[in-house]
């Protein structure tokens, strides 16, 4: 989906930039000791010559002391810096996590100068429940602070990775601009919100009301379409960050346009890294009344126990598929009902068609269509299997 | 739950007659060749001398065939006999599906004697999506018509069997009158419907208005709150016979509570036989705003796969439950949230509190208490853990 800013391997060291492929960002990643062994602190900063920013935030109710703060720092829509931790989510820690947040920007705010805690945000990652070690985190920041460079992009990426076996980053370029981004998560990754976390840079000129439509319309279209496994996290962020410093302002349409791109190629990143997971499964469902309808099918199957299991098992098990479906409020006749797995129409008019024994799961990348014939709507989720791997992640990942 | 009939190993044979443990019914089980073994045709024939029934069923709009013909059978109050096949749901199979279940229930008409097919209700378990041998399962019709006997209830519980790996009986014992039951259903276990299949029968009198309100009433608090795994079946059909044989009328309370006892025992009969699973867990949602509230929290817990596996895993992570509490939209502040796992209150007032090394998660039994202090209502949702074993089966159930 990236419009590289080169080819071949000069794409893939561009990709890798990430936040700092935009001009006017610097950004570092360091080992803090807040996990057992890596790079855990990440520090992103704008050098400007402007700060607009937007923010999307989980929509859990229950939401991280990060995110709390965070958020009232976007109200003002400009964003100096970001940190972000690895290691520990500060979620459900009370008055003192959320005290700890804000001395987090407080330290940030001091250690760069020139700055007030108002203008940082603060992303952290990791068990819930648990108070940050702040003695070490704070060193974190002064080193990660000390360390910013205008190619710390993949570092930065490294530092915010919990499960995740790789970063994930990307550069969307355009002419004269162009859109960097990172992320992370490879579980707890469910729509309402964004991801677990992610920034994203640009160097074009652009207002906080433009950004703040843009960000929405991309992560309506790429992050909340992954359901991964239907689990919503307390400390999903992804914020954008606009520094002008390319003098270039493109159209509204031209924004929104690469940052979905780059959202979508970061989404895609994240399934692809899913834990556990060994299919990639795209739930496609088109001829329905309304694009709410489509995505509301499409999240049913993408979240149901037993087609998950069916496609760890190699299995077109499109029964599962239609009782799935049967459980939603969209419009459809469940005898009018049209599914497909990887291209053979397993099932036409709600009832068995083409020979389930000739569609192939072997790879890892599933499609799976549905049409409801009730409509010219649709929408894609993407999720994945589930498998022994998961299981076996998610038995014993705080323990 | 059950008031037994007798005690000690009279109460376990008296539980075993399930259907035929009231007065007025007679019931078989054969082997008509549907399964690769064991016996998959049963027949419930209620001699009377009253017909009332009443019938609930699966809340999905995709339904199998013999669920839209039950529930064209139950609008008239009144079920002569009930014919269950395992080894095939007969969902998902167009025109042809039910032009068969009609069949069936006209071959059990003609081989009772005396009766129509309108009197006779029909329930299907097993794949979805294939038509079933009809030649196989009418021999298998006569067979069982031929078999039926005063005592044949554990054998009709036995044939309704798919995956489970025992069968699910229950009576319950009144003063000149009783209940009993069978059921069966080890997967796609959730909620807004029945459960898979069950059929009670009572020797109370009781008019079909009066048996449907207390069937409704019972599967509210008993099938529709187990929630196993999120899926919710094409065929799950809970049906209610009384014959009237005791010649005993109880008030509607009376029926009522006896139905209510039933299903919750045959409710956790199932939970405990779940595929694959290593744990029972009762989600008890306190302090909420209404009941309703505390049914959506509890079934926001019991589907979180993060939760299931870290049950599995005997892990006590209470983020996990918020994080779940937090995607509903029921009455509470997270900062006043307060959890127990195992009567250790590891969360209170949103944050840690006692020590969560002190949880004792290693025997199958396992009660998560939530305390919303949002109001004073309250309910329980029975799930299950998610584990290897039910990856394993689910991966593996059609091919």
């Amino acid at each position: 989906m990236s419009a590289a800013v080169g080819a071949g391997a000069d794409k893939q060291s561009a990709d890798e930039q990430g936040v700092t492929g935009p001009k006017g960002f610097r950004a570092a990643g360091v080992a803090a000791g807040l996990k057992t062994s890596g790079l855990d602190v990440a520090l992103v900063v704008n050098d400007g010559p402007r700060a607009a920013a937007a923010g999307v935030f989980t929509a859990n109710r229950v939401k991280a002391a990060p995110v709390l703060w965070s958020q009232q720092v976007l109200r003002a829509g400009q964003v100096r810096a970001v940190v972000l931790n690895s290691g520990g989510a500060n979620a459900c820690t009370g008055p003192k996590g959320f005290q700890d947040t804000h001395a987090t920007a407080e330290h940030v705010a001091a250690a760069l100068g020139g700055i007030g805690a108002g203008d940082v945000a603060v992303c952290s990652t990791g068990l819930i429940g648990e108070l940050l070690p702040m003695q070490k985190l704070l060193l974190g920041v002064d080193a990660a602070a000390s360390a910013l460079v205008a190619d710390g992009g993949p570092a930065a990426a490294e530092a915010i990775m919990t499960t995740d076996t790789r970063p994930k980053t990307v550069v969307v370029g355009k002419d004269g601009w162009s859109v960097g981004g990172m992320a992370k998560g490879a579980g707890m990754l469910a729509p309402g919100m964004a991801t677990m976390l992610s920034v994203l840079t640009t160097d074009a000129v652009a207002e906080p009301a433009v950004l703040d439509a843009a960000l929405r319309a991309a992560t309506r279209v790429s992050f909340d379409r992954i359901d991964s496994d239907g689990c919503m996290s307390t400390n999903d962020t992804v914020l954008l960050l606009a520094s002008g410093a390319s003098g270039v302002e493109p159209t509204a349409e031209e924004l929104a346009a690469a940052i979905t791109a780059a959202c979508h190629d970061l989404a895609q990143q994240l399934l692809a890294d899913a834990e556990g997971a060994t299919k990639e499964a795209a739930i496609e469902v088109v001829g329905a009344a309304s694009e709410d309808d489509a995505v509301e099918v499409g999240r049913a199957v993408a979240r149901n126990n037993l087609v998950k299991t069916a496609l760890f098992g190699n299995d077109p098990n499109w029964g599962r598929i239609l009782a799935a479906v049967g459980t939603t409020a969209a419009a459809f006749e469940p005898d009018a009902l049209d599914v497909s797995v990887n291209g053979v129409w397993v099932c036409k008019g709600g009832a068995a068609a083409e020979d389930r024994s000739s569609v192939d799961l072997s790879g890892r990348a599933v499609t799976i269509r549905i049409d409801l014939h009730a409509g010219t709507d649709e929408a894609t989720i993407w999720t994945n299997d589930l498998s022994h791997g998961y299981v076996h992640e998610n038995s014993a990942y705080s323990t």
